[in-house]
């Protein structure tokens, strides 16, 4: 169900990652644009990609992904850590990707940092990065704490 | 200078941050694992690894790392965000290898994640992938806002 207009406030990062998500999903890169902290310190490092400093040049970026189409990212495995002002959200991102012959699932490891502020809960860092290869998810396992 | 035992109360993000990259340049597990969050929620990806989730897989993980000697990583670019509890450091990690041959220049994007608590300032997160081959540190621009 698409994000209302008046959601655009987010009152917790989980709301703000969803729609993150669910811009990209869409292909809908306002949507997109509003989970980001309006911010020329803000960092996107998309996989494989250079660096990204600034709301402009993350939007420029975004624009460029989009134009290819939607972007239906599944998201497995998020990890969170939060305290009063910040939120760390570990994600693995699934992908299918379909070449005609065949269907490929590639897997990323995304590290979605929110903030609080005035304006409810923001984006202020997205770093992607492609994770080891694996065909199949069942295999992508956290390397687990021994004593836990 | 090898940061003194008193210093491990890490007032500052910054101080924390200078002692894990220190660590690494001295080979010292010990040290690096006190710039860590003793909690079983903090999350390490090295460049090309799995996620690790918890301190005693991110600690065995470092172990290995640093079995093969120190890492004297160049710390460039770093761009930080910060708010009363938390700061994130976007950091551009310079390696140089030598093959016997030719010395090889190798770049990473990190994402250092800190948290403030009662002991200091910690690291809850480190996500590093390799960044764009270039020759030359010269060439690892950015991707300036085009509006500032």
């Amino acid at each position: 169900m698409p994000v209302a207009p008046q959601k655009f406030f987010f009152p917790t990062a989980e709301e703000a990652e969803a729609a993150f998500y669910e811009a990209l999903e869409l292909g809908d890169l306002e949507l997109l644009m509003r989970v980001w902290a309006n911010d020329e310190e803000a960092v996107c490092i998309h996989p494989g990609g250079e660096r990204l400093v600034g709301i402009q040049a993350i939007r420029a970026s975004w624009q460029e992904v989009l134009a290819n189409g939607a972007l239906p990212l599944r998201r497995l495995r998020v990890h969170t850590m939060q305290n009063a002002m910040s939120a760390v959200h570990a994600v693995v991102e699934q992908l299918s990707v379909n070449t005609g012959q065949a269907r490929h699932i590639v897997h990323c490891y995304a590290t979605n940092v929110f903030h609080s502020g005035p304006f409810g809960w923001r984006l202020v860092l997205h770093h992607a990065s492609q994770a080891p290869d694996h065909s199949d998810v069942d295999m992508l396992h956290d390397i687990p704490d021994i004593l836990h």
